[in-house]
Order: C-alpha cells, then structure tokens, then sequence
C-alpha cells in the first residue's frame, strides 16, 4: 500500500525542506522529554524522511530504534539523513503500521509523531501498535491541531485558507485536527494511563526565530502548499486563497502574532 | 464612571462565585510564577470582588498592595472577602483607571488581570498605568482569549455560542479575544521588554478538578450566563444557543476535552 497520492503534504524537497524545518525549530519544544533508557528497543512508526529520528536517536544514544514508514522513498531519504548526521542506533525498514514484520511485545516503547493525522482508522492503527509492546512499555504520540491555529490580526480568510488543508486532509482520509482527541483514542485503543501535554507555539516579533522557522516556513508554507489541490477541488476561489495566505504572513510583521498547539500524549 | 451597565459577565453572585472559581482552580497556572520582593509596592488594577488579589497578597505576604476597582460595591466585597482570608497587605480604594487617585511613578509594579478585555481603549489604560510606575518597575497582565477555546467533540453551535458572548463584550466596548494581542499591545503602550507567556488550561477527563472547575463552572457558565442577552440582541435562536451549551457540556463526558488559553505578559 503506498499513500504517496493520497499524501496531502506531498513528498517534494520544499516539504522535506519544512519537515526538517519543523523538526528543528520545535525539537526543543516537542521533544527534548523524550529520552529512553539504554538498551531499550522504541519502534518509531512512520518515520518520514527522518526529521524527528535524528532527534530521538541523539536524546537517547544508547536506546535501539527502529523506524519504519510506508514510503520506500523517505526510507531512503531518512537512511541517507541518519548517516550523514553520524546516527548508528537507527534501523530504516519500509512496513505498514497496519502489517508490521515484527513479532508481538516485541518493543519496550512505541513513538508516533505525526501520523496518525493521516489515517483513516487511527484507534486500529494505535490497537496494531500496543500490540508490538512489551508489558508495562509507553506509546508517545505527536500530533498537530490545525484548529488551535489563532493569530492576530485575525482574518477570516486566513481561517479559510486553512480549512482547505483540514477539508483536504479529510478528504484524503485524515484529521489535521487530530491533536485535540489524543486522550480519547488512545483510551479507545484501551491504554490504561493517559498523560496529554499540549505544547503551544507562540510566536511574537520577540522570537524571530519562529516568526522565520514556524509561521513563515511550517505553517503558513504548508498552507500555500496546498492551493493548487485547493482550487481544483473547488474549496475557494484563487482572490480568498491569496488573501488567506496573504494575512497568514500578514502577522509576521513586528505587531502580530500567531499561535498553534501540538500535542503530546504518554500512554502505558 | 461606573460601568455596571456595560460589564458583560454582570455584578450578581453567580458571577461572583464563578470568578471566585476560576481563579482557585487556576491559580497555581496563571499565578504562582507572580512573587513581589518585601517591601515593593504593587498597583493592583480592577481587583473586581479580589479574586485575584487574595492569591497575589498570599504569594507576596511581604509587599504592599493597593487594590483598585471602578465599583465600589466589588471594591467593598475584595475588601470582606481580604478581612475574611486574613489579608493585612492590601489596600483597597474604589478608582477609574483613566482617573487614578494616585502620584506618577509611585509603585514598583502594577498588576492587570481581566481588566483590558473590558476597555474600550485598552493601550491608553495600559500607558496611563505605566506613568503610576517607577523607573525599572514591571507591569503583569493576564487576559483570556475567546479565540483559543477549542474542544472535542467539535460543534459549530458551540463555537457560535461562544461567538455570542464574543459579540456582547465586543458591543460594551471590549474585547473577548485580547489574550492574543499582549504583546502589540504592550508595545504600542511604549514598553520596551515584553516578554509573554500563553497558558493553556487542558482538561480532558484524567483532570476531574478542571472538568467541573473550568470548563463547566467558569467557561461554559460564563457563555451560558449571556443567553438572554444574545436572545434579545438578535444574535441567535434559542434553539441554536441551547444546542451550544449543551455541546460544551458534551466535553466534559468521559471522551471529551477542552482547551482555552490565557495569556500572561510580563513588561519592563
């Protein structure tokens, strides 16, 4: 099974470029309390092109990962990444969470960062996962919320830009308002202990670097990238879409300011 | 000046339990980063009934509070509820902001919190308060944000409710959805070093406390509380409100969750 069409942030450079932007602006905030211990073996499942593998991989040099994605072609990528970033406790193998080549119990953590927004059956996906841990091991999820997107000045057509990548995202059988309903799917998919961690992104003109890395080159790139599916879907017309986008960098300027809230949840 | 008339969320003792609830069940979220050196002098601006103000003069037992607020009735329930808790370090005095009984650069810090959201001209207030400080002084507000609220199960009378109460406070002059605006704010107030911090109230059904504390008591009360207000502006129907309401209380069941932040800034 390969989604590659159905991927609805595309697998082009630019998208590898924000990807690993995104890793490395919000690395401190998304996963500097991720450290397993040594000799410990983590499945990472849906690794992409390897933007959040380097990071674990070094908070936990001593810990095993494996990471798997569905797409041959990020595995490649992510393999290519890891070495030149001198990463040796990583093994890239191509699998589908849905039928994953390793035995049951077979890992002491599980960790998901980014995925479950795109599947159409996330409860089934996270019950497949429990069932590669060992007793008594952890699954952390990430997952964004495109909802929990506000800024100022506020714009309507800003919020419309953006509910073409959520409608979209639907379309294509996912939910980029995933974050917000961690706590119920994984209590669905029968975890026990459920921590949820909202980790929001505020960026004002005092952290350039996020007006730069976060607003400008993640989110507000990830919203342009999807006009063209936009306007063919006939979710907007080309005036609303520009405007949207427009207003999106509108608050990069020194008096606005835009919010987001990933969300991490710790699951036993 | 008395606004009375104007003040949203009302004068009765509903209203007054609710804000009593909100800030005991976030107290230690939105105030216990706020410690006064002994000795300081702190302006406390629009205390209202003193919900805030017990927890201010408790973490700071040591500095001096002067507690003011437009209404002389809530400035005479602050000042039973201090007598009541045992507060000896604040002085409360009825006063309009715009019209402050005391000399400039008279207080080291001054203290806003759920006062701008209620101002037509909030930068005017936030520069005629930073005329009472001294040079070095700091100025704290903390304001909610209408716009951040977003939950699960989703419900677009829910956020059309909320839209209601928004709507009311924006008619009296304010605005519901000022949390975001801090930091230009401040700015364009003419302080130099802004610093702010969001707070994000998560409640999902592992935080029973804040199930019944926050989102039912104090946010879904609060939207609630506008009900005839919206009817006979016109806002809404009856039919459409009640659906809202009903849909906030929705997340607060077991596989429900919330989300609302406030905004702390801190300014030199």
């Amino acid at each position: 099974m390969e989604l590659k069409n159905s991927y609805v942030h595309g697998y082009d450079l630019k998208e590898n470029i924000r990807l690993q932007d995104q890793a490395s602006t919000l690395v401190e905030l998304l996963h500097s309390d991720t450290i397993y211990p040594a000799g410990s073996k983590i499945l990472e499942a849906g690794c992409g092109v390897g933007a959040q593998t380097l990071t674990l991989a070094r908070n936990s040099p001593e810990a095993l990962f494996t990471s798997v994605d569905i797409s041959e072609h990020s595995i490649l990528t992510a393999r290519l990444n890891a070495e030149a970033a001198g990463i040796t406790n990583v093994r890239f193998d191509q699998g589908d969470i849905f039928h994953l080549p390793f035995e049951p119990n077979s890992f002491d953590h599980v960790f998901v960062c980014f995925v479950l927004e795109h599947l159409p059956l996330p409860v089934e996906a996270l019950k497949i996962l429990k069932s590669h841990l060992k007793i008594g091991g952890s699954m952390t999820v990430i997952e964004g919320d495109h909802g929990s997107a506000y800024f100022f000045p506020d714009s309507e057509s800003a919020h419309k830009a953006i509910s073409c990548q959520v409608e979209l995202q639907k379309r294509s059988g996912g939910n980029a308002n995933i974050g917000r309903e961690l706590y119920p799917l994984l209590h669905e998919a029968g975890f026990g202990t459920i921590h949820v961690s909202p980790r929001l992104v505020y960026v004002d003109a005092g952290k350039p670097e996020l007006v730069e890395g976060f607003t400008k080159k993640t989110f507000t790139a990830m919203i342009e990238g999807v006009r063209e599916l936009a306007l063919a879907a006939g979710l907007t017309d080309k005036n609303t879409f520009d405007k949207g986008i427009q207003d999106l960098y509108r608050t990069t300027e020194p008096d606005g300011v835009f919010c987001y809230t990933f969300f991490k949840a710790v699951a036993f």
